[in-house]
């Protein structure tokens, strides 16, 4: 325990600053864990340490204003800092590094340190290549699922059944939730669906969603919403739904690891915590999809409907084609204008909508509402007969948009370059990876004008000169960035219909 | 790309703290890096992302003293700022997580990208883990050396051997360097020794060494005055001597983990960077020390003379016994009197002394001052004639401190409390992790005067009443911080000669 002088940084930050010879004394380094007080006023916070001491004397610790709020400090009082003893679940961390099982207890306790901001990043990160590397069995699988739920809010409706649907993603252009919630809507069932934002991709469904409404909201909004309307589609980030989940993510994305483990556990809890009784999950199954075959998406598919019946929630999964762009967009008004188009009688692109109404249709079969196998075709009648349409200005109306929104108050950007076909043949491979990079080169999804609308799709036959894609952009900067990587990537390849020739000396159109 | 105001605040970190919404323009998350641009010049920078926006409206982008030094903004301009692609070495990350074996360049990488500060805390950590979970060869590990030691500072002697000596830690009061260090000296031989502070122990060899003279100089200042003086004792972290070894540390001491490959390269590189042609290397075996057998501490051996040998060093290993502490004191001021008084002639304790002119003897032989087996002799020899000493009294002057010193100019806290037996017989045992607990907790190695003394040792005789260790400490308050881990902890054992008896009937002294 060292006794500083407290003096509050105004910056909207956690943690503690500290002065190099002061860390010292206190034994801590920078990135540990200290606890500082103030009188009755305690906070947990990560001491940051500095070189030198220009703005931070020996004897003085700077405290940021988030960590300041629990210790209310004015500035200029006596505090007291100490090193944090090392978390409990440290040991049980490297229990997992070591291929060991871990308990319900030890996952809890890691879970909870998580999102207690106890863990350094460090930790965080050992946890997970731990488990990636070691993998985790069904029962901690299960643990896992039931840590993530109990340390974030969760939801209890008065009745049942209550429907989720999931696409575990990889795939672009995928806005089918804006389809699939509002049809099962449509049936009479309640759907209180939580999405995610992109991180690399060109739109999460939360990104697209917020284009029509506002998407943030606490989990009893969200509770009220589905119970007054029938349901909602909210950014998960803002709801404290699964929190720890949320942390995970972020170390994960930028080693590109997905631990099945972890994926099960991260889809699954989110659907309990928001009280599911039925749920349907689409696994896009595709060369650049986080599933690249159909035999591991059965697996998946099973893992998932073994740790719903742990969970007392029924599962079914729909392996789903993969390997191009869902419909004929990307990007957020792109994309939101499609949907629209087709919840208000559009007939176009005919592979997003059967592709909704196949999984909207697994749900109302699920629920009893139509006899196996009648599940598509009546789902494809509450779109057509404009019921769908109905709901989904009801979810937008409760989330406070406008529902008389229309197609064409979603423009594409005003800055625009079309590519055509260099020769005459077949769209033979869609790069999904080129295609995203693209896109966000364009500025999506920040900029809502920005994104590619797709002309031809794969297997498609194309003349010379014929438009195969459009680029737009909502600043002109922005078109050339896209432009210059398109020019990279060469997303989208045409060629004569004789694909599998002798390596090294494979015919490649002039895009490549 | 995006342009923004920046404004400098006045804290000497590094790092660029952005409003949330604009994080979400340039597409990062808290704790992504990004480029930051002012006109010509551009720093790589950790992004902080702020939850509110008081301080730090939209647009304006705060930038920390140390990240300004290379932007040199007065406030106000407009900066841009980008998110930064993925480091190229997070894909061999992944593979090493993957079971997969490193080549050269992989490696050089990796540790590349942790010098530079590309790498974030979580990918550092993944890579420590996968190492640590799937192992380094030894063809991996020489590449991890070599690396290590490319990427930082290294010594150039024009006339050798240059000799070094290791000790891989985990025993409590290993002094060992400020007697070995000068016996090799006063064999005309050069030794240019550098050191690390305590992180976790009660005193490490630079805390120690700088109660004597000032220890931070930089490699080029080491090989001047290893060149004049025939040898110093500095601290390695001001050196930039294996500065990747420096940040590694950081993330396995939480984690408690030191994997094998990391270790061995951590070592000699710091061996290979000073130029060492011979290298002595002390391996304490012991309940609590890294190598807990015998047989684990042969491997161990081997394995550092392979590396030594690909690297073309020269190295011998010596098995030492790490049950107890070295000697009979723990902390800075005793433990540093304890070895200025062998130095001055004194001849206790013989455990201390012999052990130092052992290694230091292994060191003679192979630079062949001596004939094979005569080391430890001639090493007692130099020890006991003063000229170690004289050398000792050169590595002090010339590192900047009095030659001068005496034993008693280095004295214990004035508070201090002596634990007594509490029943006649033997010392069984001395718990060395609860002594240095006690010692950190009586204020070491920050105060100089904290510490302990032994007055017996395992393996003793001790009468009831008779005082069997002194805490000292330089405060009241970190005495009686001591004293309660001493209560909590009873960190010596004494009992009856009979140890061993039918499990569940043991017969365990008051002390515990």
């Amino acid at each position: 325990m060292v006794r500083l002088s407290g003096k509050v940084i105004d910056i909207e930050y956690r943690g503690l600053l500290l002065n190099r010879d002061d860390a010292r004394t206190i034994g801590v380094l920078d990135g540990d864990r200290v606890e500082v007080v103030n009188e009755e006023k305690k906070a947990a916070a990560q001491a940051f340490v500095t070189t030198t001491a220009t703005m931070l004397p020996q004897g003085t610790a700077g405290v940021y204003q988030v960590t300041n709020r629990k210790l209310q400090l004015d500035g200029g009082e006596a505090i007291e800092v100490r090193a944090v003893g090392r978390p409990a679940s440290i040991d049980f961390i490297k229990k997992k590094m070591d291929g060991g099982k871990l308990s319900m207890e030890e996952t809890q306790s890691i879970v909870r340190e998580i999102v207690d901001n106890t863990l350094s990043p460090g930790e965080i990160s050992a946890y997970i290549v731990g488990t990636y590397i070691n993998g985790l069995d069904m029962d901690e699988i299960e643990y896992l699922t039931r840590s993530t739920v109990s340390t974030g809010e969760q939801l209890s409706f008065a009745s049942h059944p209550i429907v989720d649907k999931h696409s575990i993603g990889g795939v672009p252009g995928n806005k089918i939730t804006l389809l699939v919630v509002p049809i099962i809507m449509a049936a009479g069932l309640k759907c209180p669906k939580t999405s995610s934002r992109a991180i690399t991709g060109a739109g999460g469904t939360a990104d697209l969603m917020e284009a029509l409404a506002p998407v943030a909201f606490t989990a009893s909004e969200l509770q009220t919403m589905t119970e007054k309307a029938g349901g909602a589609i909210v950014w998960g980030g803002a709801t404290n739904i699964a929190p720890a989940d949320d942390k995970i993510i972020l170390y994960e994305y930028p080693l590109k690891i997905d631990p099945h483990g972890q994926m099960l556990a991260s889809v699954m809890a989110k659907k309990f915590a928001v009280g599911a009784d039925l749920v349907v999950i689409d696994i896009p199954v595709g060369r650049d999809a986080k599933v690249t075959s159909i035999e591991d998406g059965r697996k998946l598919a099973r893992d998932f409907m073994e740790l719903g019946d742990r969970l007392g929630m029924k599962v079914e999964c729909a392996l789903t084609y993969g390997e191009t762009p869902i419909g004929r967009s990307l990007g957020v008004n792109l994309e939101v204008a499609e949907a629209l188009t087709i919840l208000k009688g559009g007939t176009a692109p005919d592979s997003l909508i059967q592709k909704s109404a196949a999984i909207a249709g697994i749900a109302l079969e699920m629920a009893g509402k139509v006899q196996a196998g009648a599940g598509t075709e009546a789902a494809l009648s509450l779109l057509s007969s404009g019921k769908a349409d109905l709901m989904m200005q009801k979810i937008i109306e409760i989330q406070g948009g406008d529902p008389g929104v229309k197609p064409e108050d979603l423009p594409p950007g005003n800055h625009s370059f079309t590519v055509n076909a260099p020769e005459t043949g077949y769209v033979v491979e869609m790069n999904n990876r080129a295609l995203i990079t693209i896109a966000r080169a364009a500025g999506a999804p920040h900029d809502h004008g920005a994104g590619l609308s797709f002309h031809k799709k794969q297997g498609q036959h194309v003349k010379k000169g014929e438009p195969i894609f459009t680029i737009y952009a909502d600043r002109s900067w922005r078109l050339q960035k896209a432009l210059e990587e398109g020019r990279r990537l060469m997303p989208i390849a045409v060629e004569g219909m004789l694909i599998d020739r002798v390596p090294g000396n494979r015919w490649r159109s002039p895009m490549h």
